[in-house]
């Protein structure tokens, strides 16, 4: 087994194109706090849920049912649940990274056994067309037969990278080669409404070295803007069909769509160089940043469509924010910090996962929001106890699973691959992007290195490494500075250093190291107020509480306090507490705020200025938390962004 | 024929429970001005549309199929779309009030020799279940087979009332009394998903006094909210069916379910005198227009579902706003004020005929909004010539139709009935609620009262009453004088008098009158600036121009100007203007304003407030044009609420 393989998700073949190189996850370890309590459960809470719900939807007696007489069900579910069990397996393969597991294995073995027997001799395999329910490729604009292939193909990578288990991409690695005789070369010119055969198929060219994977990468990815899908319920721009890829300056259409096709675009750029390709996807990632994201990191205004919206259209309380759009916009973001070592995208991937990401799953870790509010107006019916809501319903606390069940297979293969994302090296040293207490090893130009990183962080801005093992000739230490830090600062072995960031946002320390030598970078994380972009005018007028990178919110459970009243005073103190006993040990923020008292406004919900009730209220004390704590107490209302009220 | 019964929709049968008494459409009649011309070209241009639109559509030959075995055509169209004939039908009906018409006439008769061929002997009609697409009332959450009835009965009623032909009603009646059959006296416990029938049934009880009608309107109010419907796609609150109606305390769910809900609500009220269903249907109102309704009237804030959102939930971008929805609030709130007299239900008709309504709808009267935006931050794509765009798609100009064609015909039937809404009548004297030129006849205790009514409005705020006819003994006149008016003027047979306003908000006038007394209310209309109630979050720190019952909008035609950058200076003069030039003479409004420059807003959509880049930006003239008249010169960028800048 060769480690250098076992690559979080986008391990490029060449380094021709990477700023920076990712390094294997054997490599990079989350030892301890809060990410890697979540990796654990994640394997004994997240996985074995995963697997039962996959049992318990049908979604392998859809395979059963094809080669087995004794399984007499009816297939089940959506069109692309086959994705569902691609996805588990994917993220059981990332999670083998950290030790064996009988229960995984079998599992695994199982599923490649069941899916050899179910493919067919061409190496196709999608458990709805096999049905007799359509024809294979008769319905590209919603069947989602390259996008389950893709997914496929994703869950052999991982596995085979982890475990050097090749059995399962195998049988993606089939199904690649028929989707080359069909469409390679340009034998189609359309292709799949769901993009995420793009980036499986890079993957794939990485691990075999199969140019014709790249090559139909590239084609599928060439094809598309031209209208050779749909139209479809929503029109042709929900599948990034109106403009090609290279002239698109803004992301359009159903987000995660949108974001697969960009992680597929960057890593035909890695791999080609081609620089349309990455400008493109750069522009793209620089609106979406800008213009259509939200504080929390999440993405997706609308529901209609789970789609993007217009620029600054960002409101908290209709917002859609799937979690799977979340994590694709981390995905995309990863590439092209690699692609530029810009640290703008990973202090957008630090924010999605302090907030939208880890919002989205329960303290319990078995339970899942699919649509990731900024704002809960009024208390909702709590997710049904073993049911599986509809994506739509957005209930009140987070569900044991969806009737599309997209998201929770999506947070597992996340989680589990977390650790390919703390870190990189080049040839002038080592980058940190992401701080947990963890281990780093990597080899620079000068030689190899190992680092420890010790923090609390961010319960506290305190980043200690530990320069464990070094080559006597220098190197560079680069520890990312993320935009909300005004003043950081840096002792490298014992002397304070200025923390200048250099363009990319990164203090670099560059220097002969001797094992021993602590570097402590300290980000001073005074809780602050935020204020939106002046165009977003669904929360003109409001400020956000952050502290470090958590975004705070306020939260009513049972919507006993009236959210809709509540100011924060503008200028006030800001007061930074534990509260030890509050989801057993959270730091809260203590906020100066006013209740407004509107019972002047009877009658209609407008009023001339000249004569409007003039503002009304007494003051209250505001009480913040975590944005990713909310709705773990049962219903309730929340909001993150909150009036101001200047004194 | 009796011309008492010529009453538009909602003719109470005993005047026990009313406030006010609606007159006669006999007796009402618009005869110059905008709306004149709307009700003219409703016959000429909206009407032979809506008819060509019933053939192209296939509603007429999913009947024809039925009966004629040359129509071979597969039935077409949604479960509903009789109803999209039935409506038609009604628009014609009391379209008939204003005179003969040869075509109409025929399409009538046609219709009514089609439908009574393809009732079933039984009385049951619906040509998606005897297509045998459907059992009978198998699936009430979807089927709307009570709903079309419902339709089928009013425009019957329609028919009856203005021409004296029950041919079409006797269809209706029939199966009424199949529904009494099925349903009555407690034989089913449950109901249509989508109300329309309960008012229905009310009207055909005024009409025959056949009392089993009203206690089947009333048995199926009395059931819905015990879970009797659905699940359905988005849970029972989209019926109406989780709280009953008279513990509901605001408007939920499905926006036309509700209103149509509570339309039946009232109207059941008016023939009972059941206290506790007016005091329902009052508290939600209230919720409503306090709460839940855009200052143009608009309601439903939710694409998903359809629906009304939470308190507050009032994005003016993101709003559903559907057509339909404007006319059942307008509906509800005409019952209302029959039902209580209160001029608040009268301010809210207006807003909506001015705002929501009238933009509802092209200049050119053959085009149609569905959903009805009060912001527009980017152009759409035009609607297709000679397409019917689904309801989703929310084009950049208004559609010839629609795939769910439920607005245009409501449009149809709403003007051809409008005069119904003008005025009304007591034993003390008449009402009048709604300025155009018009004239009134009333018949209050003092005998026989003939007004005629002489305004621009409103395009300015005088209006001149003359009192054609008057028995010798006194009587008042009352005058309502709108919420936003704030010094009104009165002059009664040329002498000024103080208008004062009563606690219903007119202005009474009681007294012996003359032949020939001219009575001159003179509402002032100044531009004004409208503020949001506090709570809005998502028009908060931003104004609305309105003057009189004009909302204003800014308006750029292919967005040429950046609306997401404008503000507008409070504090600074509005001035009003005539544009002779544009559509044909429309009054404008200038105002003083900025135009941001938020170049310093690079990276992230978001930044510390102590940190934050200062505003910048320059001086701009405004103008603003009547929110009505937008997307009339191709598809554009639009904002009614504007940010305020303050000076």
């Amino acid at each position: 087994m060769n480690t250098e393989e076992i690559v979080a998700p986008c391990s490029p073949r060449s380094g021709a194109h990477l700023a920076l190189r990712p390094l294997s996850m054997e490599r990079v370890r989350i030892t301890d706090g809060h990410w890697a309590r979540w990796q654990r459960d994640n394997r004994t809470v997240t996985a074995p849920h995963a697997m039962r719900w996959l049992e318990q939807d049908g979604v392998l007696d859809n395979f059963r049912r094809l080669v087995d007489p004794a399984v007499t069900a009816e297939r089940r579910g959506w069109v692309f649940c086959d994705s569902d069990l691609y996805k588990v397996l994917e993220g059981i393969g990332w999670d083998l990274s950290h030790g064996p597991s009988e229960e995984f294995g079998r599992f695994v073995a199982d599923s490649v056994e069941l899916l050899e027997r179910v493919r067919e001799d061409d190496g196709y395999l999608n458990t709805f067309v096999q049905a007799g329910l359509k024809d294979r490729y008769a319905d590209l604009t919603r069947g989602h037969e390259l996008y389950c292939a893709g997914h496929l193909i994703q869950a052999g990578i991982a596995l085979a990278r982890t475990t050097g288990d090749e059995s399962l991409l195998a049988i993606g690695r089939r199904f690649a080669d028929h989707l080359v005789a069909e469409f390679g070369e340009g034998r189609r010119a359309d292709t799949d409404g769901h993009p995420e055969i793009e980036t499986a198929l890079v993957e794939l060219y990485r691990h075999t070295g199969e140019r014709a994977y790249l090559d139909l990468a590239r084609q599928l990815i060439d094809v598309r803007g031209h209208g050779v899908i749909g139209p479809g319920l929503f029109g042709p721009a929900y599948f990034q069909d109106t403009v090609p890829v290279r002239d698109q300056d803004t992301v359009v259409g159903h987000a995660v769509r949108a974001l697969y096709l960009l992680c597929g675009v960057v890593d035909v750029y890695l791999e080609t160089g081609e620089d349309a390709l990455l400008q493109a996807a750069r522009r793209q990632w620089r609106s979406m940043v800008g213009e259509k994201t939200y504080l929390t990191g999440a993405v997706g205004s609308r529901f209609e469509g789970e789609a993007f919206g217009d620029r600054f259209e960002l409101p908290p309380d209709l917002i859609y924010g799937e979690t799977c759009a979340s994590i694709a916009s981390l995905m995309l973001s990863w590439r092209l910090l690699l692609a530029t070592g810009d640290g703008a995208h990973a202090d957008l991937i630090e924010r999605i996962l302090h907030n939208a990401f880890a919002g989205s799953t329960s303290l319990g870790r078995d339970g899942f929001f699919y649509v990731n509010p900024l704002q809960r107006r009024s208390p909702r019916p709590p997710a049904p106890a073993g049911g599986k809501p509809l994506r739509t319903d957005a209930p009140g606390t987070r569900a044991e699973w969806y009737d599309v069940a997209c998201c929770p297979p999506n947070i597992l293969r996340t989680v589990a691959s977390l650790g390919g994302y703390l870190a990189t090296s080049d040839d002038r040293g080592v980058q940190l992007h992401l701080y947990m207490p963890s281990s780093v090893h990597a080899e620079p130009a000068a030689g190899e290195v190992a680092l420890s990183v010790a923090t609390r962080y961010p319960e506290d801005g305190v980043v200690r490494v530990t320069v464990e093992r070094t080559p006597a000739s220098p190197w560079a230490l680069s520890l990312r500075v993320p935009s909300w830090c005004r003043q950081p600062a840096l002792t490298v072995a014992g002397a304070a250093v200025p923390a200048e960031r250099d363009e990319r946002g990164y203090v670099v320390v560059e220097r002969e190291w001797a094992e021993g030598d602590v570097v402590v970078l300290d980000l001073p994380m005074p809780a602050r107020l935020t204020a939106p972009h002046p165009a977003v005018d669904a929360v003109r007028g409001q400020v956000a509480i952050e502290r470090g990178p958590v975004v705070y919110c306020l939260e009513s459970v049972g919507g006993a306090l009236d959210l809709d009243a509540v100011e924060v005073v503008v200028g006030a103190e800001l007061r930074v507490e534990r509260d030890a006993d509050l989801f057993g040990g959270t730091t809260v923020v203590r906020a100066e705020g006013r209740l407004r008292d509107d019972s002047a406004w009877a009658g209609e919900g407008w009023a001339e200025v000249a004569t409007a009730p003039a503002a009304a209220g007494r003051p209250i004390e505001l009480t913040a938390i975590p944005y990713r704590l909310w709705a773990n107490r049962g219903s309730s209302t929340m909001r993150t962004w909150i009036p101001a009220a200047r004194t």
